[in-house]
């Protein structure tokens, strides 16, 4: 059966669809620019990417483009043949301790956490509200980067900081990027052979966060409220002083607010290397000898590692690491400095493997800690969601 | 030879006297609310403490009121007999790698440091330049909080956030406690009889930090820009994410200002438990069943434990945890739940020795990882930098 699975932005529109469950992708494509002069529409037919240029008003033209290029292109006869959609949404709070089958009630649910993700949210319903539009008998599921990091305690989400904060306004740390952490730790249970396995799942891309996996179940993660905590990332600093923008402030004439889009978009590589926030870039000027590169690349690797410390600690013990999406999947100069930055946890890396791309274990055998990549596949996860939800 | 050891805050005035070398105590003080109605000069004679409730001006005649109550006392007979004094300053920045022999240009130097410490630096140097006037014969030395951190590499140090903001606006991870993690570690170094140990000091008072001492230096520590960042302690958040700042002041109608000042003053022990920022009546009120007061506790000792594992992996290996300060020198509770919570190192806690006070270790014999009391002596250790610098 074909499942679809939607990731709606501010002014873009993701879609695969997924022959289930066989896992098989049928096609995908993108929306791109809504709203904007240039927008355009693209998706996968026969494997060749088809592009047009139109007018695309909002995320209802966006959805009919979409819904009627599948068609249009023969990739399905009726749509019949959707037997449901899935659709990422970044913030689930505390409300949202599954996916859920989207119903009037569920959209108010998740409009209700608009302040906690305000840039993401938002598109999110758009999105869900124009396909809910345009397939009526479909089966729609919302599927949180949130849900997959509601198992962890107080001790670990909690903030130290006025209760009154959590207990009003929900100021705690919720963690992102569940959907891919629980992908890719399934996954690595399976290779490990193992379900009570303790796992460090390291989802590096240009938004980076960490994931300590204890028997299947997140107990810690390093993004925080939002996703600007943690590790640092293409332009987010990740962990700073709080008071660092009262400095900053004061001295470059700033409000607080225009320090943070700072932290946001002109931190991380970008601001560290000044010339770029793409790993492969930092990388490059590494190796020609630019010294604020080779900061940027090895600061990355310090602050890993100082999460998978913490993390075995936590978890008392660890049996794999495993990289996932953009640089944990191609990059075997970070995955390698990180593994030799954590030797003392006894993982030997084997050179061979990690120069390689594809799902393998990058650790010698005899590596007492495991080392994996995996590719993360968060639309395969929503469409099980999907399935799982409907019974289907 | 007589020195005496100084600390001088915005409205008081710390002292003490000591013999050196033997490094005894003859005697201490403190003048309180210097400039307020109610201030009043206290001083210990033949062990006990003598209060003078009187006007006070200034740091100028705080000063005066200690240098003659030395006389008035019969502590010493003649000002000759102080040999030198050796002035506590919070923030040394990147100008002062050691400690330094106090000179117009060290004061000038040290109020341009004043942006990085408003709260602290300027009233040290009211207190320095108090004493220089009150003593002008007499050798002064200035002892930093942060030099001994300045041992960390970059790496360590930097943020991920826009490089000109370190080169320009000196934005970087100072760390504090300096002087007491230097006397720690090195008393820790001398119990172990290996000069190249590896030691976290864990420093916990009402302000908290955390340093990772390889070889006698210092390679990482938990407090950053200021000593806001790192573990939470008494009233202070530690780490949070930096947006915690923007949802807060929109949903409370405050400045991000006011709420920075929240994540100092009202956050921390007291935050959460919202009873106390003294781990003494948290312990009580958890004992009695308070929630609140229990998550207080526990989230403390979790997120020591992440540092602690970040730090091992970090110097690829550990000899020694050391507990110091207030707090690490008398809860038994707290140094307990620190070392379970890190058991997976090879701590194991000897409950006898760790129910008790005063320099020993609280580890069992067969524990492959020592953990120590060693009670912090930051007077001694700043009389000790007077005598080396002066070769005296």
């Amino acid at each position: 059966m074909k499942i679809l699975a939607v990731n709606a932005g501010s002014s873009s529109l993701k879609f695969q669809l997924l022959e289930m469950p066989d896992e098989m992708v049928i096609t995908s494509g993108i929306v791109e620019r809504i709203g904007y002069d240039n927008a355009e529409f693209t998706i996968k037919v026969n494997d060749k990417k088809v592009t047009e240029k139109l007018e695309i008003k909002n995320h209802k033209v966006a959805v009919h483009l979409v819904v009627e290029g599948l068609i249009k292109h023969k990739i399905i006869k009726s749509l019949d043949e959707i037997k449901g959609v899935g659709h990422r949404v970044v913030q689930g709070g505390e409300l949202f301790k599954d996916s859920a089958i989207i119903t009037d009630e569920v959209v108010e649910k998740i409009k209700s956490l608009n302040d906690l993700a305000p840039l993401h949210n938002p598109a999110n319903i758009t999105g869900i509200q124009a396909f809910r539009e345009a397939l009526p008998d479909v089966i729609q599921v919302a599927v949180f980067d949130t849900t997959f990091h509601q198992t962890m305690n107080e001790l670990a989400y909690l903030y130290a900081a006025p209760y009154e904060w959590y207990k009003k306004y929900g100021v705690r740390k919720y963690g992102f990027h569940g959907t891919s952490h629980q992908y890719v730790s399934e996954r690595a249970a399976e290779l490990l052979d193992n379900p009570n396995a303790k796992i460090i799942v390291c989802h590096l891309g240009n938004g980076a966060s960490l994931c300590a996996v204890d028997g299947g179940k997140s107990v810690d993660t390093s993004m925080g409220l939002t996703p600007l905590e943690g590790i640092p990332m293409g332009t987010r600093s990740g962990n700073v002083d709080p008071a660092v923008l009262m400095l900053i402030a004061a001295k470059e004439n700033k409000t607080y607010a225009e320090v943070l889009d700072d932290l946001n978009k002109k931190s991380g590589y970008l601001g560290v290397s000044g010339i770029s926030n793409d790993s492969r870039d930092i990388i490059d000027n590494m190796n020609k000898g630019d010294y604020r590169s080779m900061l940027a690349h090895k600061i990355q690797i310090k602050r890993i590692a100082d999460y998978i410390g913490s993390y075995y600690v936590y978890m008392g013990g660890l049996d794999a690491i495993v990289f996932t999406a953009g640089i944990g999947e191609n990059s075997p100069e970070i995955r390698k400095g990180i593994l030799e930055a954590i030797s003392v946890l006894g993982v030997t890396v084997d050179e061979e493997q990690n120069s390689k791309r594809g799902e393998r274990m990058v650790s010698t055998s005899d590596s007492r800690v495991k080392a994996f990549i995996i590719p993360t596949n968060e639309e395969v996860m929503i469409a099980r969601e999907v399935i799982r939800l409907e019974n289907l």
